[in-house]
């Protein structure tokens, strides 16, 4: 059994989160001289526990092993959200060195080869999941030259020409190279926590859809417009919202979940009656069929709502992820190591957060352990996780890694660097 | 009777119009270069008309009779919102321009003194209500000195130097000097045009109680985060509005307004649930017990919505304008003029729109025409009024001055260049 070396872990995760600290979290964004730098770092890491490293165009960074055999990849991504945790992403690509560099040292575990990887902009500071799509080949060039970042609106491609990338290649996977792909994550809820148990083997990844809804009344001037003949485009975004509140919980299914976490108002001074609103509105569920009688839901709501306030309206989708489903053997060997190591302290679960391993299961068997998030809080510089479930999800996942490695995987691909 | 020319008047309105044009309307926020520009041809035209014209240290510009007599001072403001039309202020400001001019050629006008003024930053871009607030004495120099602007921050000292007035006395009123003040405006709402009617003559002008509402959540992931332990700030915020809508009918009187006007979601991603939502929200009425009423409501119904929301609450109070009532000769002087030049098409109304008429009419007897505004649209670039209104309005006011400057005025003041 490949024991993994605790004090180190957790030593790495700190060093980590020097990258771009900021309060007890980080500021990491994608291709910030901070989440370069955190890269560079890691391909040096990668090389000490025996492993080829390399950056490729779009910022992964591979550690391959020397052996010819199938390997199982371990990671996750490296940046992170806007002044946010010191946690998510980081917590799964430091598992995968920490993996890599106890096998390489345990003499039982010594033929069982590990890959480890740290993806690029899982979360879309220019394009969501961009590194782990670009592995799979799911992102053409054009895409990407076009791509610029959500907050200052500056081109992907400055960024990876001032992070020296313009030149490098992209990797891509090639076929019966890999055995599958694990990652580890926090688990950015309280569902863990809530229930009492350290250890979430997920079971699916939700498809989250994702849309643009425009509201367009009649700008004009708060004081002399009386109440009777307004069109408030800041009203109808609100009514639906309550629509919303009512009429979802219908359809929805047991775990989904929706969110409007952004809501404009144009021209957006209090003495204007705003002309125009938009919503960016998302619902996730694990169940296509459910996404579907949402999506029919919210237009109907949307029209309606418009029709009520004498606003006109545009909706435009703007994501339609499909829900991803996890290996079931890889779940059974992540239950297993769960048993051993923490017995009663584990259950199966939806991710209703996205993650790289979603993207890659579509070419490779996929799993994902979580640890609790102390509070559910994540995307917030505060998120957190205990000490003892940081470790205790390392070695349940260096567990079914050995396992996987030893049965074999069902799928299988490898990567190959563009010429 | 002063017969004002209508085709100087409509090609000074179109000349004045250029300055920050923008599409059909005007982009001439206070001390740029467009209204800067604005405000030294407008004293040019004040001298041409035989005023002796001045810029004060604010920007107010305005145009001194030479004669001892008391007189009666008509005008407006000329810088504009952002984007918006080309009448909204300027209007005003044009018509006391061409009133001093008529009178100033009419052989039974030139015993009767009209002074004009253009005031500065009635719209707010720094300090709303700037000029004429400066001119009675309302403002002292330490809000101005850390005035800044509203849409990118700067500060107005620094506005003001760019503009050459750093060094520029601000002129106060002066007791004694003036029979009382003359405002012409665009209605900016659809009362005239829903009436059939072409004059307005103001009774009062509303007051303005403004606020700023925050509500704290929790912010979170959208994707992990369970609907049964949310706390949504921004579903707070659009429940709120849900709740005015509902109560404040109840509460309002017959031509009460209220805007939600701007919202902003923290931290506005759309994978995460806001933290935090602030509403800048207002309501205006003519009567300050119907004011006092709803301040009530819409404190118990933000307590409310942050019950049932889990969410915390502040809200802080921004503005509290008292309304502002119209002298009642100065209402007879503008309807037998009215009735003179269109008969039976005009109306008493209120002002749901604030105009300096309300700062000045602490000091001095004060009076205002409106024209209607062609669907209602104001502080828009689509903003217009018929030509034959345009002029109309203009007819009417030189006829109401020469009527109060022959009876006399019944409260007075001067003004005096500070020193």
């Amino acid at each position: 059994m490949p024991k993994i070396n605790a004090a180190r872990l957790l030593s790495d995760l700190r060093r980590f989160a020097k990258f771009g600290a900021y309060r007890t979290g980080v500021h990491r964004p994608s291709y910030s001289e901070d989440d370069i730098n955190s890269r560079r770092w890691l391909a040096e890491q990668y090389e000490t526990a025996g492993l080829r490293s390399y950056i490729d165009g779009v910022g992964n960074v591979f550690g391959i092993p020397r052996s010819e055999e199938r390997a199982l990849l371990i990671g996750s991504h490296a940046e992170s959200q806007c002044y946010a945790g010191w946690l998510d992403g980081a917590l799964g690509v430091i598992y995968g060195l920490e993996i890599a560099r106890t096998f390489a040292k345990s003499p039982g575990c010594l033929d069982l080869p590990i890959a480890t990887v740290a993806w690029a902009d899982e979360e879309g500071h220019y394009v969501p999941m961009l590194g782990s799509r670009s592995f799979i080949g799911d992102i053409d060039q054009e895409e990407i030259d076009r791509a610029t970042n959500v907050d200052h609106g500056l081109p992907l491609a400055d960024a990876l020409h001032a992070a020296g990338l313009a030149r490098v290649p992209r990797s891509f996977i090639e076929a019966q190279r890999y055995v599958g792909y694990l990652e580890g994550h926090i688990e950015q809820g309280d569902t863990l926590e809530s229930s009492g148990k350290r250890i979430g083997i997920v079971t699916s990844i939700v498809g989250t859809w994702q849309y643009s809804i425009v509201f367009y009344g009649t700008q004009n001037h708060a004081g002399a417009t009386r109440m009777a003949i307004r069109k408030d485009a800041g009203f109808a975004a609100a009514k639906l919202a309550m629509a919303v509140a009512e009429s979802f919980p219908q359809v929805a299914g047991p775990s989904t979940v929706w969110t409007a976490g952004r809501v404009t108002l144009e021209p957006g001074a209090p003495n204007i009656i705003p002309g125009k609103a938009e919503v960016l509105f998302q619902f996730r569920d694990a169940q296509m069929s459910v996404l579907r009688r949402l999506d029919t839901l919210l237009r109907e709501l949307v029209e309606d709502t418009a029709l009520k306030t004498g606003c006109r309206f545009g909706i435009l989708q703007t994501e339609a992820g499909a829900p991803s489903h996890m290996d079931l053997t890889f779940q059974e060997a992540i239950e297993d190591a769960a048993e051993h190591h923490a017995s009663g302290a584990h259950m199966r679960m939806p991710s209703g957060a996205g993650h790289d391993a979603q993207i890659v299961a579509q070419k490779l068997s996929a799993g994902m352990v979580f640890v609790p998030s102390i509070g559910g809080i994540s995307h917030h510089w505060t998120e957190n996780t205990a000490d003892e479930d940081l470790v205790l999800g390392c070695q349940v996942l260096a567990d079914a890694a050995e396992a996987i490695l030893r049965a074999g995987g069902k799928k299988s691909g490898a990567h190959v660097q563009e010429r």
